[in-house]
């Protein structure tokens, strides 16, 4: 295989109370990706479509980085040209970074001809991310690379599980176009928390997982709360608290910020509701001057996809 | 019905990362209960085995705390003789005042005609346990109410989940004799915690929440960790590491602090490795002049019995 194209989905992480722990891809939007083989040793950038700031510096670029640090450890056996063609905009709060990262991993890795464990995948995509955030996270990533509620229950050593999930469970994105850099989103994050908080925050882990689980909608629904991140972030994301308060009001199971935002998710029991949700958010930004996007999803069941 | 004889079991809580969210009763040990309905509105504690330290005054025993809150809100339609035979000696770390607190709540329900749902319960409950550690906590009281491995998702409002687990879990109990007050385990604790260490926590908590319902013995393993009371509460606890060192060598999936300690908990993966976690742990006492207790059990089922 000299050349492979892929479509990485955008992630919803976090979760609400899953702080750099947990999330889930949706079907669109996504990026795709093209990765061929250079017979040089040299990793070029030759084009990205869909975002102006994305460098194509292949040393401040995410896929660059992940795809240079797998080649490496593989003795250098080739070059690679990439193509990017960004369906989801950085600092949108739903992986754009996260997908670059993961699909260069994903695609390397089939150049290679399948090396790599889901672990290892991961932990070469998390370079992407830590390069770019200066946080090593996996949330994005992760998700994006298996597909389906991905769990990372630990990172020394990286640990991922998926988990089952309700079928019925739909994902609105309300995304408003303003840009929140992770680095920024993270920054502003108090570094300590009152004990109090904390256990309130992993008791809503619990739930929510057992909840998915156990397919019990109401325990998702109560489990769907961020006492951490949300109250500091939302402050960054203009009418969080109406997009929230009008999203649970048309019947969404939980809302919150989608990673570090400014996209918001809520979850859903049903396309239907979802839609609804969709439309109550939309609503809200009716009459604002900030444009958005906006988009109704299951949880995708899989993760990067081989296009050609 | 005038009188009720029940069986209450002790409890470990916390189990390792689930710091006041979850906890599970033992077979044994446990507490033995008899209440008798008095004409008068008079609670009266008559006899207390087992247990020197424990006071009589019925509004300085959790049992006579619960009982008196759960009659009043009733009207005082009767008063109470208790009787109490402790098998869980008091400070010990496995839900001493949380059997008296659940045995009074479970048995006086009895003799009101079972009027209190599970919450209710649990609410009564908590009363006893916030009266004797300052401390409003059910992760003793649900367990040993509701049986089975119990989550608290959240406290307000109260919410109780009950979560499959392996039926091959085995729990084995060590406990040195010496006695550590709820209330003194507590305050040791940070107030604040750094927010790394609250993410592997609760990364942890997602992870054996998912491991007990996969049965993923693995995940359980690696889950039961505990970066927040532990490394502060097992000061206390004479040769805590070479206990836990020992029993993770003799096959233990996990071990740490039950509730606020001296007693040592292991989870093991069948009865035999369950024993031979005992021995070992026993054998790290056994040239020591501190005495010691040690149980191995299964994960309760049931959760306070009916005796007559």
């Amino acid at each position: 295989m000299d050349e492979i194209k892929v479509f990485v989905p955008a992630t919803v992480s976090n979760v609400a109370c899953g702080f750099d722990i947990m999330g889930f891809p949706i079907e669109d939007p996504g990026d795709i990706m093209i990765f061929r083989k250079r017979e040089d040793k040299e990793i070029v950038i030759t084009r990205i479509e869909g975002a102006v700031d994305i460098p194509k510096d292949p040393v401040r670029n995410v896929a660059g980085v992940v795809s240079r640090a797998m080649l490496e450890d593989q003795g250098m056996p080739f070059g690679l040209e990439i193509e990017m063609e960004k369906g989801i905009k950085p600092g949108s709060g739903i992986g754009s970074s996260g997908a670059g990262s993961a699909g260069a991993a994903w695609a390397v890795n089939q150049l290679l001809g399948n090396v790599y464990s889901d672990e290892e995948l991961v932990s070469f995509a998390m370079l992407g991310e830590e390069s770019i955030s200066g946080a090593r996270h996996a949330d994005n990533v992760a998700p994006a690379l298996l597909g389906g509620f991905v769990l990372i229950p630990g990172y020394d050593p990286l640990r991922l599980v998926r988990l089952q999930y309700p079928a019925d469970l739909y994902c609105t994105i309300f995304h408003p176009q303003i840009e929140i850099r992770t680095r920024d989103a993270r920054e502003i994050l108090r570094k300590e928390l009152p004990l109090q908080d904390a256990v309130r925050q992993w008791g809503n882990v619990a739930g929510l997982v057992a909840g998915l689980m156990q397919e019990d909608y109401g325990l998702i629904s109560s489990s769907l709360e961020d006492v951490v991140a949300e109250p500091v972030r939302s402050l960054l994301i203009p009418s969080f608290d109406e997009l929230k308060q009008q999203a649970l009001a048309a019947g969404a199971l939980g809302c919150s910020i989608s990673g570090s935002g400014p996209a918001v998710f809520a979850l859903s029991r049903g396309r239907e509701t979802a839609g609804k949700v969709r439309k109550a958010m939309e609503k809200v930004y009716q009459d604002k001057e900030i444009g958005w996007k906006s988009y109704v999803s299951a949880i995708a069941e899989e993760g990067v996809k081989i296009l050609s």
